[in-house]
């Protein structure tokens, strides 16, 4: 089958909603999800950004049962390492289960990859459930390290009521 | 102990780059550090900088046996999360020794939660090794959450040799 690998428009964000949906719901994390189709509009397609996506695209004549073409998608934005300077995130990274095994989560690796070295990042970097096997596989694959068994890293979070109560606690301006 | 928490300038680069290294050593990795004073001056104080940061100063009669009155930083930039929208990293959160166990640390934790929050983001997140029991303490006594514990994400990494190979394979325009 063939298929195409392009920046996101601003109309895509439809397509990239529901797909981010999709994700969260292999990922029993549906609950979490509270970003419209309209902030994703404004957030990736303002005058500063702050993500970057690709997608991928079927012709039409091999829509999904549903009727889609945006099949898949990466979501990325740029980060920093005081190490090595410029890096790049990749939060999302998703294929509709029924394009599965015909390359195209490869080539969207690859894509961002590509915009990632372009951009001068020392690092790729994104996270991944620990029961989530084939992901883990396939990124350890393409030859990822998982910093997590590898160095011990643990990811941290503040937010709701941990992270009002710490911005509270700060000194008065 | 008197100090104070306010942004850093681009003159505080020197000491931001030394304190780096101080980190990075005691994180048993100073052969990765590879970023210099002068691109710290250019990423984080261009138009468009790549993070930006607080640091900690003390008054002159206060300063360290090596004669610094900035003994400590956070380092932060504007992430996405496409569950949560706007999102913040603290990419390196440091107290010198000597200033420890006064509260900067707690300090410039808090200065960083109300920036993230007056820039209407959902969440503060950063990464600690697993052995940095101090840290982890840390955190956890501030209200955060252990999301590699408590969810398992594992942190993911391209870099160098993975990452060229991964960007070299992508679609040729």
């Amino acid at each position: 089958m063939n298929f195409n690998i392009r920046a996101a428009t601003k109309e895509d964000c439809k397509d990239i909603s529901r797909m981010i949906l999709e994700l969260a719901l292999y990922e029993n994390m549906t609950d979490q999800v509270k970003i419209s189709c309209e902030e994703l509009e404004h957030d990736g397609f303002c005058q500063n950004p702050l993500f970057e996506c690709v997608v991928a695209e079927v012709p039409e004549e091999n829509k999904s049962r549903e009727g889609f073409t945006i099949v898949g998608y990466g979501l990325y934005f740029y980060t920093y390492s005081t190490w090595k300077g410029r890096a790049m995130h990749l939060e999302d990274l998703y294929v509709m289960p029924e394009f599965r095994g015909i390359g195209i989560g490869k080539c969207l690796m690859s894509t961002v990859a590509k915009v990632a070295k372009e951009n001068h990042c020392a690092r790729l970097q994104l996270s991944v459930l620990e029961w989530n096997t084939p992901s883990r596989d396939f990124y350890a694959t393409l030859g990822a390290q998982d910093l997590t068994v590898q160095e011990g890293w643990h990811l941290i979070r503040f937010d709701g009521q941990s992270l009002d109560d710490l911005g509270n606690d700060g000194p008065k301006n």
